[in-house]
């Protein structure tokens, strides 16, 4: 956010329980183990998960334009959890009633306002198995740019500030390092490991290509 | 876990207090958006975060044979909050007085059995920063084995099962794609986000090799 209307600001943090909670909850597991010990987990979990037993999509896109570089777009936003500028990729919640496609369709349109075609659909992947049951779906998708480079307005839920920004896939890497470098930005960790990835398989020398 | 001494089983989830957890907690963020508007938002939060200001490291590592190909080895372990076997690459928490690096060599050596070189240390990603702000740096090392295939031992904790699986990097993310298929096997995001990337250098047609 090169010039929000103004920063946001953390005005008080408290403990919450779970009896109070909407969003979250905090669960204590007790299992017993591969020796037959019995043993206790405590996990935070998500109260809004749906019939598809997934919580999430994050859409991994591709920007095809008739003279430019295949090209990827990037959300930045304020996220509270961490009160600094998250660089993700579009990304949302399934909704009770919808597949991940429908999911993914759906929130990319709200957040980058561009209709995009799904190419492939990953497996249930767990977004951090040692702290919680949250899980998502990386979805593959595509958007074939005519010549017109004006940005389509996006669907933004009331309050909801989300910048847009395209970078070359060739990009993506150099530019994630240098946004964890400004100050009170932070990358998050699934599109990070997605751009290592490519730069691991482009540089170390250890992956057929 | 193809032969465990036996399969774990939960025996009983409970709702669990902010006020009586030991890990992890709730919180209530109130905060004024960019429009000034003051809004809420709930967080899931460790407790245990020390020094580093990061609360944990991954290994993404490289295993150099003499004569096989460029591996990884990748753990899999029985994760409560899944109630499932997870595929990871190795990982843990910063202690209060370490640095990423030395984590990451600790942890390592204790998951894998083996020394490592560390070889880069990523910026600090957020794990999933709509619902937490726990955060993590990705560390890449190398191992050079000699021509000695033996497995070193393990330094896990009194109760901990951590199998060790050896891939190679050009089969990495066919065999994510396998394990996921698996029953009560789930691979991480993380890991698999490093996989999809790789993958998407070498078969999309879209990055510069």
């Amino acid at each position: 956010m090169s010039h929000p209307d103004r920063e946001p600001a953390i005005t008080r943090v408290s403990d919450l329980q779970t009896t109070d909670s909407r969003w979250i909850a905090l669960h204590k597991i007790e299992y017993t183990d591969q020796a037959g010990t019995p043993r206790t987990w405590e996990v935070a979990t998500r109260k809004t998960r749906g019939k598809a037993a997934v919580d999430a999509v994050a859409m991994g896109n591709v920007f095809l334009h008739p003279s430019k570089p295949p090209s990827t777009m990037l959300v930045i936003q304020y996220r509270p959890p961490l009160d600094a500028y998250t660089v993700e990729w579009p990304a949302g919640l399934i909704d009770a009633d919808e597949t991940a496609e429908q999911a993914a369709v759906r929130e990319f349109k709200e957040e980058t306002g561009y209709d995009c075609v799904v190419t492939s659909v990953s497996p249930a992947q767990a977004a951090d198995p040692g702290m919680t049951n949250a899980n998502m779906q990386l979805v593959m998708v595509e958007v074939k740019l005519g010549g017109d480079d004006a940005l389509p307005e996006q669907r933004l839920e009331d309050g909801e500030r989300i910048e847009r920004v395209m970078v070359t896939l060739d990009d993506m890497y150099d530019k994630l390092v240098e946004y964890s470098k400004r100050d009170r930005f932070v990358v998050a960790a699934k599109l990070f490991h997605f751009a290592a990835g490519m730069h691991f398989a482009k540089t170390s020398g250890h992956v057929k290509l």
